[in-house]
């Protein structure tokens, strides 16, 4: 791939959005990151919209030129990208693919998700279409089902890490509370989230991510292009995308305890990088459930198989340890706009490597990775970010 | 963008296949191309699939992974693009962007979609979200509803041409008689057509598509790899692809007797081909309605802006004619599995270049033109294909 630029980033308060339509969350967000950007929005060539369910939540599919009119694009060419929790992303590596082609220098990437209008139910039936529809979600499977048997098996194969995936929320819910676009902002003792009510064994509520509205753009280009456009923040990199699938059912994967297909979208991502998993300063990791969030950082070589859990319970992973991971509050308590989150991760990324993230601000920040799963790890979505 | 060429195509019959799940013709199109390109499956690096609105009406969404699950691909990347009625070009066009950048040599691309199990105001409200929900499907438009307004502002800016919108559909259905794949293949004659009960006038039962269970697959590579894989086909090159929309809603639109993103996605693609109107010498067009495929034929620079009825009468469209449109059946007669379609229009061209169309060959196919478009023309998709 060609080096690529971000150029201007924008994401909307996450949360329970009751006020606000589809329409409205992608005008804020897209506007956000066109003018932090800089450029006239007549720059803009093309837009890649990852949204995972509109058409069943909201009756809209078609979201491509949805944004374009709502932003005044014109007859730019849109496409939506679906592949679960990582919509988002995939709009990412679409759009990467598309400017490394030499297709388009100036590119509108963004994701967005409205969901929390509809009752819980609808959610869930609409969360399942990730998973296979006849062979799992048709006979009652759904994903909080599923990554407890994860847990499970992750305990019988390692140790009992429950407790550190009480952690997992609780360094989520601190850093959220730095967070203003965080949807969850609430300063919960570890005591409470390790007592709350029983999901689905072993998982209990705060180990389980959030329902989520929401909206995230960023604005990419050529870097030789980017390099022409003056800006008023430290230039962000896209140094590596990597992307790689695995069996949509649960039952055909290799192993659950460690995701195929993350490890070989970061086999990818840090070969394209040159680079290792020690010298990734901080990471958005998909957090869907605590359990998840212990397994992606081993998969992303971070820590060794079964080890996660202690990489938590140590303080590594906490805002200021030696490996952040998910500053933003992560799915779990920044909150997980489905078809957005992938864009969001880039969002809080960017925020970390420009220096921007305020309170929340880690003390090293120069390359930064985004880890984004779709459904039950059937996608994976690897981008890795480079400050200069 | 790098010369592209198609190794193999495969698509399954069209119609209302009660008995065929949406796997089942995944994996009878998808095996169907892979053995038709001769190479092991094992080649192929990434999966691109277009499907448009398999959650709503399926409960599947994540259709990437479903499909290397079925067809035994690994741990190869997928992604679903969605663009409505384009949904399946946009895959092809994204997988175009993918081998161009040289990420990839071998892909699979795809589009599928599974209806006619749904009751007809299921079919319809999953196809509305292709048009704008808040401010037109909402407020009761329907397709049929929305090009009926079209054919009367083209009735009001140029001439009435209802009867030749029956000659479209009696076109239509006069080819799909000769291909084996068509879901309508009855000898419907000019008079049966023109006295049909009226859906929204002027529109008629004849002018209107059909709703299909269907799938396509394709398999594209870089010319440079292509070309030392033997081949028991005539080679055929993806030479030009052109993209382009346009405003969501009908209402914001510059015109309606003329797509703008058809017109600017043509453009690109002449171009990029180096080629006018008068090489192509045969085209898919969208006919989603038979007023459309007049307009198409006239915003490809076929003929002038008004004429395209004219074409019609005077036979140039037919099967034999000078400008043969829609040899398949198209979208009228074929059938139209939304998602399937774009690629399906791929099948069809790829079979007349190589010569393999039987009874409805045609006497010179060197050159093919596919236009597919999404929506009320939001989005426009145009390939062009020569054979070697």
């Amino acid at each position: 791939m060609k080096k690529i630029s971000i150029l201007g980033i924008g994401e909307t308060k996450m949360g329970r959005l009751a006020d606000r339509s589809l329409r409205d969350l992608i005008k804020e967000a897209g506007t956000k990151a066109i003018e932090d950007a800089g450029i006239e929005k007549e720059r803009i060539q093309a837009v890649y919209m990852g949204n995972f369910n509109s058409q069943f939540l909201t009756g809209q599919g078609h979201m491509g030129p949805m944004v374009s009119e709502a932003l005044g694009l014109g007859n730019v060419p849109t496409v939506r990208t679906e592949g679960a929790c990582a919509s988002g992303s995939l709009a990412l590596r679409m759009a990467i693919m598309a400017v490394s082609a030499g297709e388009y220098d100036v590119v509108l990437v963004g994701g967005a998700e409205k969901m929390t209008h509809q009752p819980t139910e609808t959610v869930t039936t609409g969360i399942a279409s990730a998973m296979d529809f006849e062979l799992e979600a048709m006979q009652g499977f759904t994903f909080p089902a599923c990554f407890a048997m994860i847990a499970n098996r992750y305990f019988y194969e390692y140790r009992n890490v429950k407790k550190e995936m009480g952690m997992v929320a609780y360094n989520a819910h601190q850093n959220a509370l730095l967070n203003p676009d965080a949807q969850m902002q609430k300063d919960f003792s570890l005591e409470k989230i390790l007592s709350a009510d029983p999901i689905a064994s072993p998982l209990s509520l705060f180990d389980c991510s959030l329902v989520t509205d929401g909206a995230a753009f960023i604005v990419i280009a050529n870097a030789d292009v980017a390099d022409s456009i003056a800006t008023k923040h430290r230039r962000v990199d896209i140094i590596a995308s990597g992307h790689a699938g695995d069996s949509l059912t649960l039952a055909s994967k290799a192993s659950i305890t460690s995701f195929g297909a993350a490890k070989a979208a970061a086999a990818q991502a840090y070969a394209q990088a040159g680079l290792k998993p020690a010298d990734i300063d901080l990471a958005e990791v998909h957090d869907c459930f605590t359990i998840t969030q212990i397994i992606n950082t081993e998969d992303l070589g971070f820590f060794e198989p079964g080890k996660g859990g202690d990489a938590v319970a140590e303080g590594l992973t906490a805002l200021h340890g030696a490996k952040p991971i998910n500053t933003s509050g992560g799915l779990k308590a920044k909150g997980h706009p489905i078809g957005g989150t992938g864009i969001s991760q880039i969002f809080e990324l960017v925020t970390q490597l420009r220096g921007d993230a305020g309170e929340r601000q880690i003390r090293k920040a120069d390359i930064g990775l985004a880890h984004n799963l779709g459904g039950t790890a059937a996608t994976c979505v690897i981008t890795i970010l480079k400050g200069r």
